[in-house]
């Protein structure tokens, strides 16, 4: 216990150390959390966990805001036990994914720059208990974060008390890798003051009136590792044709050697596209993203990345080993913010981001779904990508052109929900190819998308649609009747090919 | 002439005036224009006109690129000469619209904030002839804008060759009131140095290199009115629910009794729920907008709004006269940026915008049209909405919850073409009421729009489109066979009532 005392650097926390189930005692029916963590990393793992074993022998239901999704199976723990009122703003969890398009509870689907202004100007519940993981507390109460930050400022700034959990499985010497900096509310702030991914503008930890600190609780438990899959043939395919779209791009003249600031979503696809080069010619590439996948850490492992700035490091198991131990060859590279400030809108139009993020799906005109399978049913959310596709320099989506051994095409008359409209969808990659949509009407992205990124065994029947579409005239071309009719054919007959329509 | 050659106070610029005719025929086949104006104002009158006249003999295109749209009938006559290849990022003509929609020229429905961007980063065509209206050109060369600023700064600054208009219709009393900031390219810019609506941070007029300046052509007429009608008994009580959505977020504490800075879109329902508030008690407001219409002008005058900044003045015929013949009490009040810093993602953020635009249609769910009649037919294009609705504190968006007769509902079960997502849309206001969708999970967003805002007549409509969705399941409920059911039975039957459907 004295060598984990010594992560409290203030001797009056040390008293306030106590187990898990009885922080979790104090939560009560219809209290409003916000916890740590950001898809799987730094979320905190010890009060969910005793919080899910009272709803054993006791009914109550809380509200769960946190910074994206979480590791630990705490989402599928708390959605089990059926103790959600609200949960906000991003989840990857399948059991809960299954019982919110059930409707067992809401979830409110939210840009994750937007969070934080909800909190701060009073929009959303407030916070009664921030629980935050943390490597250490200091001498004077800062609470120095592990591997993401999320929204944990704007949760201790604003939550009446704090619990923190101490892990002492995380690297300590993630500390002053942090960057912690919070906009005065809107009308009365100054512009951050952030040019450059690797500039530090903030705090190395969670400054706290040390009086919210109700509770302290040590945990010794590694995040869960990420669950992205290896790149693949498709997806080395998929990096080439994005590597082509950048040659082009600085051949023209439009980008330097050094491209600018990258972003890149969350899971397999971006991951392995953004892996792709570490085999190219680009080099001193900068990340200004939320999310580092291990993709980022073999670009510096390969000399192609100087700088990396996010505001969580999620890695697969093997990674997290390398990675955290020689923690020191990287920590000089890397800046970990809010995720009001990677996300925010100021700093992606200023940097000039180009953005990588996973489409479930796009339409002939470029709208893009990222969130709802066959329109209805919530996949994980929009997290970053809307914050990122509106603001950024490019805004590209990748994806893979069919799903389901060919029997979804990725690309689709009318995508069945739109999370990225036509205006702010500049490039869209599959392993067929990739379509340039800037300064293009809709009737001149159409071939672009149908050539370039629809499956071969699925262009004719996109023309198809088009060409009778287009008959009705229109800006945008559409036969109503029909624009859904790929997603319900799949519905009724397994497919979206129309072999089987006319078969049936 | 002597008095006209008095606006040019440079002695060389002077030997450079020539007729429209001379300066039109400098334009030749596949070139790009860059023309100022913006909503009616400030646009170039003569060179567009001599341009229209060649095309009676000689067959030629051109790409024209302005701030938004055109008044003096010069959208009008383009698209009858046919001389348009492709125009961007905005009009509002019904004769260039019918040929949009026939597919004759390219129309690029641009974000306004954006236009600029694409521009200096090369994305598109580069600007031949930029072709801007002034009130006078200073000793240094100095172009001073007239009524509107729009992308003015942006097509100097990267146009081969410039041509002014000087135009001696346009008070002389609106030099002072512009301010140009350009901010350099994207990774290598400063913040905006704005923090509040007054604040001047740039230049009073265009800096060009003067060698430039090929041409100056004497104009003498007046901007074309605002179409705008006037506010009705309907907009008067959508601006009474705003009004009621104000005063709640007053009494919350969410916002101070001096709001937020104010954005509201070009045309007569934004501009009539405006003016809604000249009788309310709120007072020292201020105005963060694009097009400043007769509203705020209204409001200056009835001492509520402190003060107003804009990218554009489009006003009514009366207002004109009345504004511009006693401009002095106006001046003090008022700064006309580029539409690049009107609309700029970093601003509207950081000063919480209250932004306020017209909705074609908007969804169950609380997704919006701005755009699109039936899902194909182009109206006038996203503007400034995209920019303002992404990034405000508050994005509200208002329409009459029917149109023709009751005929159509603005309310309907999935928006015919998405312009800003659930993600973006926080209040949906019209005659029947206001929905605050803040924080809520779709689900929970149907009633307050079906009972706050549809219209009686298509409620139990609605409701049955829901309750027959919601059987499915999903996080957001949907009939895909069904979704645009409405739409098909209005363009078949003329109506979206379902007795019409029954009775075939």
């Amino acid at each position: 216990m004295t060598a984990k005392l010594d992560r409290i650097h203030d001797e009056d926390l040390r008293g306030r150390v106590v187990s898990a189930e009885s922080a979790a005692s104090w939560i009560t029916d219809g209290m409003t959390l916000g916890m740590s963590g950001f898809t799987r990393a730094g979320d905190v793992k010890a009060v969910p966990s005793a919080l899910v074993n009272r709803a054993a022998h006791e009914q109550f239901k809380v509200n769960v805001f946190t910074g994206a999704s979480l590791g630990s199976d705490i989402d599928k723990m708390f959605a089990e036990a059926g103790i959600i009122n609200k949960r906000l703003p991003f989840q990857a969890d399948p059991v809960m994914r299954k019982k919110i398009n059930q409707g067992e509870f809401m979830f409110v689907d939210h840009h994750l720059s937007h969070t934080s202004e909800w909190i701060r100007h009073e929009v959303i519940e407030p916070i009664d208990y921030a629980i935050l993981e943390a490597i250490s507390i200091k001498e004077d109460g800062t609470i120095i974060p592990s591997t993401s930050i999320g929204n944990s400022l704007v949760f201790a700034e604003h939550a009446k008390n704090i619990i923190v959990e101490i892990n002492t499985a995380q690297p300590e010497l993630l500390e002053g890798v942090h960057d912690l900096y919070s906009p005065a509310k809107q009308g009365e702030r100054q512009p951050i003051p952030l040019t450059k991914p690797e500039d530090r503008i903030g705090e190395q930890g969670i400054k706290v009136d040390t009086s919210k600190i109700k509770g302290i609780v040590f945990t010794h438990q590694e995040d869960s590792p990420s669950t992205i899959t290896q790149p693949d043939e498709e997806t080395k395919i998929m990096a080439d044709h994005l590597l082509d779209f950048l040659r082009d791009e600085v051949k023209s003249g439009r980008l330097t050697e050094e491209l600018a600031p990258i972003q890149s979503g969350i899971g397999s696809v971006a991951n392995a596209v953004l892996h792709g080069m570490v085999d190219s010619e680009f080099e001193h590439l900068q990340v200004y993203s939320e999310v580092l996948q291990d993709a980022v850490f073999d670009l510096i492992d390969a000399g192609k990345v100087d700088f990396a700035s996010c505001c969580s490091i999620t890695l697969s198991e093997e990674k997290m080993k390398q990675v955290f131990s020689q923690f020191e060859n990287y920590r000089d590279k890397l800046v970990m913010r809010p995720q009001e400030i990677s996300n925010h809108p100021e700093i992606i139009r200023r940097l000039g981001l180009i953005s990588i993020n996973t489409a479930l799906e796009f339409d002939i005109y470029g709208n893009v779904n990222s969130t709802h399978v066959s329109g209805t049913k919530m996949m994980n959310g929009i997290g970053g990508s809307g914050d990122f596709a509106r603001n950024a320099k490019l805004a590209i989506f990748v994806t893979k052109s069919i799903a389901k051994d060919g029997d979804i095409s990725s690309i689709v008359p009318f995508a069945s929900h739109i999370d990225h409209t036509e205006h702010d969808v500049d490039v869209v990659v599959t392993e067929q190819g990739y379509a340039d949509l800037r300064g293009l009407a809709p009737r001149e992205r159409v071939p672009q998308i149908i050539e370039n990124c629809a499956h071969p065994m699925y262009r004719e029947q996109l023309w198809n649609y088009y060409l009778e579409a287009l008959e009705h005239g229109g800006q945008t071309p559409h036969i109503l009747e029909k624009a859904f009719s790929w997603h319900t054919n799949y519905a009724k007959n397994g497919t979206m090919q129309e072999r089987t329509l006319e078969m049936v």
